[in-house]
Parts: C-alpha cells; sequence; structure tokens
C-alpha cells in the first residue's frame, strides 16, 4: 500500500498527558513513529515534531485521535509534499564566485562594460556572453494547471518551478519560472515579447483555449527564438510515441488503422495534427457535440481545420456510435467516459490511450480484457504517457543549433526518438514507451531535433557533434 | 603594471613557421607564455591556444606582430573577461535532485496539486511554498546602462547577469535578470506588473531619466512588493553612508554645511531628497544651465520639487560660481569639470565626491591637497562609493519582513548602517567607507532595514531574531 510520511507538530499539557500516551494514540490509529525532535521543552506543557509513517489513506485518522485525545493540541500537520515546497525548489547561482576585487572586476564594473559594448556592436554575441544560449522561461497565465483549471498565477507557480527543475536536472536546461498576472491575449503576447532578449526559448504551460493558439502562434511567428506551449505538443508527440510502438505491439499500420480522438482542445487539436503527419488516413475527432465531420461547419477555427481535411470522417454519431470498429482510441477528456461493452465494440487487438487526469476515461481493469495496449498518464499503470519524455530533450536540441523555431517535422522526429529508445527485443503491450529515468530519452530527443532543424533550414548553428 | 591575461587562437603553416617562431614573437612584443593547448594537431598546418600574461596595455602590439608574420594566422583573441561570460555567469538550479518517481511525484504532478490548492485558497502562501520569498527580479530596459548609455536590452544583460551574481554571493537572494525589449513608460510598467507574482521584489536597473521616477512611482504604488531602482537610490544611500563619516573626519556637522550637488539625474535628485531627508540645510542641486534655485520655475518636476524646498538656496550662478563657499561637493555628472583652483575656493575642510565614471569630475591628484576628504566611484583610489554596498543588504531586509515598499527612512536607516561599519577608531580621510566584502555590511544593513520596516509599519513579517 502506498506510504506517505506525515509531520505532526503536537503541544502536550504534561498534567493531563505523557508522551507515552501520544505514542500509544498514534500506533492505535495505524500509524508508526519514525522519529521525534523536542522544539520546546518544558515542565507544564512541551512541543515536539513526530515523524510518522503512514498508508495514504490513514492520516486523517492519526489527526482525529489526537484531536479527541484531552492534554493533545494538535499544533501544525506538514506532510512531505508541503516540506519539500517550503521556500520553492529552485535557486538562482552564480557559475563562479567572486573572491576578490580583481574578480569583481571582471563580472562587473568596470569590466562588463567590454562586454556590453561587444553584444551592442552584435547582438549575435548575447548568444556567447549572456545566459540566453542555455535558458528558458516557463511561462504560464495560470488558467489550465494540471486537472485544477483556472487558479491563477500564483497557485500556478510550484508547477512551473518543477518543471524548471526537470529542465535542469535531465537535459542542464536553465529555466526560469514567470507566472502572468493578466489572461488577455494581447498582454500576454506583449508581456512575452517584451521579456524575450534574456531567453533562447519561450516553453508556454498551462494556457487554456482557445487563446492558446493564438499566443503561441503569434509569438512563434514574431520572436526569433522558439515558442512551444508543451500541453499541446508535448502531449502531442508521446502519444505519437507511444502509438508507433503500440501499433508493432498490435501488428497493425499506422495509414490502416481507424483512429478516434476524444476531446478536441488544445492537447486534442495538436494531436489530431501529429497524427496526420505521422501518416494516419482515418481520423475521427469528438468533441462534447459528437464526432466532428469532414465538410461540417464549426464556429472553432481549430475543428473547421480537421473538417476540411480528407482523412476526417465523414460520419457523424457519438464518441460510443464511432468508437465500434475503431482500432485505436487516444482519450484527453474526462473519467469515466467509456465501460467495458464500449472498447469491446472496438476491433481487434484494439490500442486504448485513456489519458484524462486523475481518472481516466476507462480503467484499466475494464479496459484490459478487451484491448491489446493500454496507456494512460498515470505513474502508478505501466505505460505513461508524460510530458516529461518530450521537452527537456527538445529544448536541449533547439538550444544547442539555436533553431529560431521548433516547426511539424522537428515534432514528429522527437516522436519518433522516443518510440526508438524501446528497442524490439523490449517492446511489449506493457512497455511501450520508456522510462522519463532513462538517460537515452533526453540524447535520442536531442538528437533528432537538431538533426530536423539542420534538414528544414531551421538550425543558426551546427553543434559540434553534428559537423 | 596592471597584467591581463589574453588566450590568443593562432593556426600555423609548418611550411613557413614553426612554434618556436610564434613564441619568440610573442616574447619580442612583450608577451610571457604561461600555458599552450593544442586545438587541432597536423601535419602541414596545426592550431593551439596560446594564453599570454601581457600589460593591461601591450595586447594590441602581440596581435599587430603575430598579424605580420607569415604563415600564422591569428583564429581569435579572447581575454578574461571574455572568458568568464562565455555562456553567461549565472544558472538556474534545483534545490534538491529528483532520484526517483516518488520524488518525481512530490514535485511534480500529482502530488505538486496539493501545494497549487493551498495557494488557490490563499495567495499568501506562496511566500512559503514557491520561490516568492527568496526572489527578485533585476530589470533594465538597456537605456543607461553604465556610461554607455542606450545600449539595448541584449547588451545590458551581462551587467544584469553580474547583479545576480552579487545577490546571491553577498545576501543569498536569488535574483533574476530581466531586459525589456520596449523603452516605453506605460508598456515597461504593464510588463513589469504582468510578471510580477513569482517575485518578492523588483530591483530596476539602469533606466534612463525622467522616465524611470515614473516607472518606480507607479509600480511602487500599485504592486505590493518593493520596487526600487538601484540607480537612483543605491548611489544616494552610499553617497549619503560616505558623507555622514567624511563629515565626522573633516570636523562638520551635516545641519551646518553648505553643499553642492551637480547633475540633477536619476542619481542626483534621489541624492537631494536624502541629504535633506539627514538634516541637510543649505543644499545647492546644480545641473547644466547651473544653479537649480528656491522659487525658479521649471519643467522637471523634480527639478520643481526641489525649487520649492526651503533648504534650497536662492543665489543663481555656474557651478564655479556657486562652489565656491562650499563644504560639500558631491557630482554624478560628467569628467573633468572642475580644476585645482574651484575646489581650492572651497570652504576649508572640504569634503569632494567626484563619481562621475570612468572620469571623475576633478582627479584626485588635482583636488587632494585642498580638500580633507575625497571619495570616487573608482576602485582603484580610496573611498569607492559603490552601490554593491546597499542593495544586497537592502533586499535581504525587505524579503525577510516582506516589506510592501521600501520607504525613504528605510533608506536612510541603510546609509546610516553602512556608515556604521567603518568605527570611530578606524575612521580617516582614507577610510570613510567599508569594503563591499566586508561582511558586517550586508548584516547590518539588513537589520537597520528590517527594523525600520517594522517601526514605519511596512513590515508583514517579524523575522524571528526580532520577535
Amino acid at each position: 500500500m502506498p506510504q506517505t510520511s506525515v509531520i505532526l507538530r503536537v503541544e502536550l499539557d504534561h498534567r493531563l498527558v505523557s508522551f507515552g500516551d501520544v505514542a500509544a494514540t498514534i500506533s492505535r490509529a495505524g500509524g508508526d513513529i519514525t522519529s521525534i525532535d523536542v522544539i520546546r521543552p518544558g515542565k507544564e506543557s512541551s512541543v515536539r515534531d513526530i515523524t510518522v509513517d503512514v498508508a495514504d489513506t490513514g492520516e486523517a485518522a492519526i489527526v482525529e485521535s489526537l484531536a479527541q485525545t484531552e492534554g493533545i493540541r494538535l499544533v501544525n500537520v506538514s506532510d512531505r509534499t508541503f516540506l519539500v515546497h517550503l521556500g520553492g525548489k529552485i535557486e538562482v547561482q552564480p557559475k563562479q564566485k567572486i573572491k576578490n576585487r580583481d574578480d569583481l572586476s571582471l563580472v562587473y564594473t568596470p569590466g562588463v562594460a567590454k562586454i556590453c559594448s561587444a553584444i551592442h556592436e552584435n547582438a549575435k554575441k548575447a548568444y556567447s556572453l549572456t545566459i540566453k544560449r542555455n535558458t528558458v522561461a516557463v511561462i504560464s497565465d495560470g488558467t489550465a494547471v494540471l486537472g485544477l483549471g483556472d487558479i491563477g498565477p500564483y497557485a500556478a507557480a510550484p508547477v512551473m518551478e518543477g518543471k524548471a527543475m526537470l529542465f535542469k536536472q535531465l537535459a542542464d536546461v536553465d529555466a526560469f519560472p514567470l507566472c502572468l498576472d493578466t489572461k488577455d491575449t494581447e498582454e500576454i503576447i506583449r508581456t512575452i515579447k517584451a521579456i524575450s532578449p534574456i531567453f533562447g526559448g519561450i516553453n508556454l504551460e498551462d494556457i487554456s483555449s482557445p487563446r492558446c493558439f493564438e499566443i503561441e502562434t503569434r509569438l512563434a511567428e514574431e520572436l526569433d527564438i522558439p515558442v512551444f506551449h508543451d500541453d499541446q505538443h508535448g502531449t502531442a508527440i508521446v502519444v505519437t510515441a507511444g502509438l508507433l510502438n503500440a501499433l508493432k505491439v498490435a501488428g497493425k499500420r499506422i495509414d490502416h488503422v481507424r483512429v478516434v480522438v476524444n476531446g478536441i482542445g488544445a492537447a486534442g487539436v495538436s494531436i489530431c495534427k501529429m497524427l496526420l503527419a505521422a501518416g494516419v488516413t482515418r481520423l475521427v475527432p469528438v468533441d462534447r457535440e459528437g464526432a466532428i465531420v469532414r465538410g461540417g461547419q464549426y464556429a472553432h477555427p481549430m475543428w473547421q481545420w480537421l473538417a476540411d481535411r480528407p482523412e476526417v470522417e465523414e460520419r457523424e454519431g457519438t464518441l460510443r456510435d464511432v468508437l465500434a470498429g475503431a482500432d485505436v482510441f487516444i482519450g484527453v477528456s474526462k473519467g469515466n467516459l467509456l465501460d467495458e461493452a464500449d472498447v469491446e465494440r472496438m476491433n481487434a487487438n484494439a490500442i486504448v490511450f485513456a489519458m484524462a487526469n486523475p481518472v481516466p476515461e476507462i480503467a484499466p481493469e475494464a479496459a484490459l480484457p478487451h484491448v491489446k495496449v493500454y496507456a494512460t498518464g498515470r505513474s502508478d499503470y505501466p505505460n505513461q504517457i508524460n510530458n516529461v519524455l518530450a521537452f527537456p530533450g527538445i529544448f536541449r536540441g533547439v538550444l544547442d543549433c539555436r533553431a529560431a523555431r521548433i516547426n511539424e517535422p522537428m515534432k514528429l522526429a522527437a516522436a519518433r526518438a522516443i518510440a526508438s529508445v524501446v528497442s524490439e527485443a523490449e517492446l511489449n503491450e506493457q512497455y511501450i514507451i520508456p522510462s522519463i529515468f532513462n538517460e537515452q530519452v533526453v540524447q535520442k530527443v536531442r538528437h533528432a531535433v537538431v538533426e530536423t532543424a539542420i534538414l528544414t533550414g531551421t538550425a543558426r548553428r551546427i553543434p559540434p557533434d553534428f559537423r
């Protein structure tokens, strides 16, 4: 059973209880005491921090037992998740220490003036003489954070900080989080353009649909550094990687299968686009009002774009209707939309990616008897479709070759690179996608991105290992 | 003689020269070879990096000698200042390593959702659960960088990075540089407001006058975190600190002396304000058109503010005119404005702060025979008036007590704290201001700032050492 570690700060009234009573109460409620720190000793009362291992679901029982015991005051309950977030998760470090006046005169006035002048004469030198060549902004307006929705810029920060950690640890990219106190599309575009000079790339994050399309498109056009909305393209890239391998396991060809994509928002649009680029010829995009059909008229410009594609089916119907006879279901929608009977009506050796968070469109227990490959966004099942497989290597690649943009061929190359990390020998129903801790992932994605940037003419520098 | 270290990358055509020829050429031109790295060996030609110690002024002679020798191609010349800037001077580091899936689930999805929700419920928790409580933005539009002027956001970056290094090393403040691609006052205000949520304070830097006044004032009013234009207030604080000690050395009282401040731009205005707050009763602000006089009419709102002060003199005149009979000259203007005769006409035991950069208003050789205390902005003379004495401790203080603003009493307290680091016993004409490497400076400034923030009601948290 998953365990969590909780730290309880308790104040004891020594006239009423002893520490033995506290320990017994915690044990009876299912907790396992692993350490004790006396915070304030005292004769009449004392304060201690008690670290307790407990089942994920058992914390409430302990808290309740303590609260009901006379003489015990529960001052605070901290769990490990809160503790690792205290004071934030990243810091800004000098690359070298200023030891004396001589060092100071190199990195600051008067020496730095020479560097400023060199960049003033040739702005391209910003790439060699400032942090630009290795630095990415992780920017959100806090409107579509995880499954939580529009929680605002302050509450979005922990996700952006977590992303900055992953950027550095996995790909040695320096990433700084910026959370915007505006939801206005034009204001967001203006702000990001204004702060862009110090950055070598922009990772947009958790911006709600449909504003995310306009914001990303405009910034990509108006800036000369790459712009990437991870919720759209990161997801699409990893889905495509997983699907390429799942098709091998299922013995099906990408240009033959019938693919249903449910939830045509930020991620769904990007998934549809990438699947078409990857060779899908029979696509059924579905949103709340049913299938988006070829030749239909839609207010949403991205839906209309899909309706104009020859690969999109003409047949109308609900999700249930169109899922019958499909080879692949990709859900980026919401939990518990499908039942066993629905997936049973899919073709033999079906593939189901049920990526709604935290509850998938159909639980693995219900799906697995009827499908060949099942994947989710969750870490506690096999085949986790996780964006962390894509963004570190993609930005490592674009920074190394100073790509001006991240084009469709580069994204597809990244997907194929992720898929390639799982060898033919390793590939099976339970293992279609590598672990995010697999060190090959970043290297292979980077290589594919740089190679494709060079081939498509968007690289502005050839890294040494490509010369 | 000051030495510099230069790295020469040379390509040798072996049919025409040997390495011995290269070494001899460098020696004859005054260089001392300290190391050699072969970058590309080869039979017909080779490339080497040659590190050479040379007098600060001797680099050109070596470069010319090598360029004139047939068979030697000088590929590149790097000096140490350029080398320490390669790839920039700061990086963004995770505070802890993500070692496994369990760690990841704490700092990123799914665990992080709990933290986001906690902040969403209570935005104040951003101070405990994100980097906000220790993070400052160093923001410039690149319009008034060092003595270089309007060199733009790309060229300004090395100064902002240097500042971020100093923030971390001296005061453990995480500072991130942002260089703005706009010079429009309203656009700058909007942009900084939009990106403010992740930061606990804003250090404005190198923004030209008069826009800097409006930008700082508006941001201070409209944001709930402290905003500080270092070029104005950092300079004013350190000048005031130096003046307090210089007056002791000269045996004069602040409420008796007649003070001429020359150059009423960003720094000059702030210096005048702070001197008045510190107790100066006879002030003569001077700009290009001569003294700003009490009762005069001026277009520049800050000049008018000065003209309305009872402490400002009514007497008109040029800088030369008004300097006669002054006790104190503070120059934040331009080089070589004054000669020996000018300072000779000041009162006995005069104090001269000649802070124009890089050339002071009057050279020390010319001033020293006639004045008691002489100070500059330069590191190669005694009594360096350096902003680095102020900003690290000020931001350490405001972050620790979550001050909503940096008010005038806090600035004056910082100045008095800096002055107090030099004890009565140590104080002399050559030592009125502490070294930036003196570890007492940050601690004393922080203490004074927190104390005054509490007293003036702008602190939103009492740090443990003040409880």
